[in-house]
């Protein structure tokens, strides 16, 4: 039996969406040989913190933490092996996620985290401390969610060279034109059911204007295809400015308009933009699934479809990278 | 830089195919710090052996091997890290796969491999040799050619359940199909057509039965399921008794027909049948294509779709493996 202690810093909706699973899958990882144990749960608000592990029921049902202490406490003083970064995504300049991430590295702490704004600004920096200090960095779950695109890659496609990727990597904008296209409401419409079903932010930009597809180009570009890459590289243009009338427009010549996130090595073209998808073609996926399809030397086209977002299936991510750390590393 | 001395065992589509991608991608794989060698190829003809690397151009040209020595010979004798074995698959007796795959792993050779046969009647017995003389064993090549089903789930999906498959498995009676459906053509025609291009062998009974789409159920169940089952176990139907006119009527309500094979633990079922699949559909994917459809109990549903067949894309999963191999063994 192998022990695991992890903290779970930031205890939003990815963070609590990781605790009810660490409970859920208990007796399953038992069986495979893994003792997950939460030792400390941390957001803005506070902590909790039991070393011989939390009680993630009962932390789960608190409106109020006990410890005052911080992330970076935790962190420094909190024996354990993992420390799963949840706090909110930033890519201007990445904390506080970065942060936590370099003093958990520096401290030889492993990282799982589903947090794309450290890898967006920081990705070299990253990798060399994790490097340096002999520890792991998971970060499949910040692209694609429960797509496991970012270690399909680098285990399992080994000697093939990614020539381009192209991809739905954000399921609001996805959610949004598929709604547009098969219920024709205009923008402002699916827009707003978007929000009432939780699927968009209250400030939905991030979304909608590239941002996020952006950056998570910028992650696949650096750690798949060894390009060397920033934010500012990336051509962005977002779907505010698509209308009903353009979808229906494609759809007589079978089409629907996808957000389409593409990266060509040989082109150094990163590009995020409406784009128009036959419906057969592998792209063409609806309501909030992601898709990424890869274009290899070898093996030609490969195309993976899945849940792009939510708190549960980003778990199967994150707690993915926290099995792989543990048999790397512990 | 790490040395890697691999041996072909078959030197048929598949391991000439091989030799192809080992030349082409040389320096691509020297880069990555592997100085991959072939020290020996042997087919029922005879074989070719230089313990310090053949010159495999000068294999593939060859009409005649220079040595009588057969794959257990070499497998004996020539010292190599890894066999790989690429005779043709049988999955009455697993052989002559089988016995070379168990005196590799008994001779404390690592395995890869794209020989389904053998997975089929002795998973356990392989597995079991393996475990025992502590050297690996690789055979993502046995199921669904270019697509990396069986490492993304056993290296990336490590908090899942897999709660069922559904797939198409098999390239041939895909391509029928397609053909039927898109051109209208008898299944005499589309089979011929598939005969004439290589696609389907001269005898097609394998793929148009479902003998091969059962045969890799059989692997994914016993190996990404942890079921217990034999190829008996599966319910067969192949796409013989499929017509033009079913595909038609299929069509009118907006379907296509397609051979999909379906694992579901729970139900204890494994099958392959014709079914009727919605065009917009994951399954729906036409020509050569396979897809492999995964419902798991955390991430949902994850649907991957590459190329299934083709020597040159076996060979991604091939090289995949050795290097996976090369990294924890040598």
């Amino acid at each position: 039996m192998k022990e695991i202690k992890i903290s779970i810093v930031g205890f939003g909706s990815i963070g609590r969406g990781l605790a009810r699973e660490v409970i859920e899958k208990r007796d399953f990882l038992l069986r495979k040989g893994y003792d997950l144990k939460v030792v400390a749960v941390v957001d803005k608000n506070g902590s909790e913190i039991d070393k011989n592990g939390l009680d993630l029921a009962n932390v789960l049902d608190k409106n109020e933490f006990s410890y005052n202490k911080t992330a970076l406490d935790v962190i420094y003083e909190i024996k354990q092996d993992i420390m799963v970064e949840c706090t909110p995504s930033n890519i201007t300049d990445g904390n506080p996620g970065l942060s936590h991430i370099l003093a958990a590295l520096n401290s030889k702490i492993n990282v799982a985290t589903s947090n794309k704004g450290p890898f967006v600004v920081a990705y070299d920096k990253i990798m060399e401390s994790a490097n340096k200090n002999n520890v792991s960095v998971g970060y499949e779950a910040t692209v694609g969610g429960a797509i496991p695109i970012v270690n399909l890659v680098k285990s399992n496609i080994r000697a093939d060279k990614i020539l381009s990727i192209e991809g739905i990597l954000n399921g609001t904008c996805n959610y949004i034109l598929t709604r547009m296209q098969k219920e024709e409401l205009d923008y402002d419409e699916a827009l707003s059911e978007a929000k009432e079903l939780g699927i968009a932010e209250t400030d939905e930009s991030y979304d909608v204007e590239g941002i996020d597809t952006a950056s998570k180009l910028v992650i696949l570009a650096n750690s798949l295809m060894d390009m060397n890459v920033k934010y500012t590289d990336v051509e962005v243009d977002g779907i505010t400015r698509i209308t009903q009338e353009a979808l229906m427009l494609a759809e007589e010549i079978d089409c629907t308009i996808k957000l389409i996130g593409e990266i060509n090595k040989d082109e150094h073209l990163l590009r995020v933009s409406p784009r128009l998808v036959p419906f057969n073609h592998p792209l063409s996926v609806g309501g909030t699934l992601n898709v990424i399809m890869l274009n290899t030397d070898i093996a030609g086209e490969i195309t993976i479809t899945g849940k792009g977002a939510g708190s549960k299936e980003t778990s199967s991510a994150i707690l993915s990278d926290i099995i792989n750390i543990a048999d790397e590393r512990l």
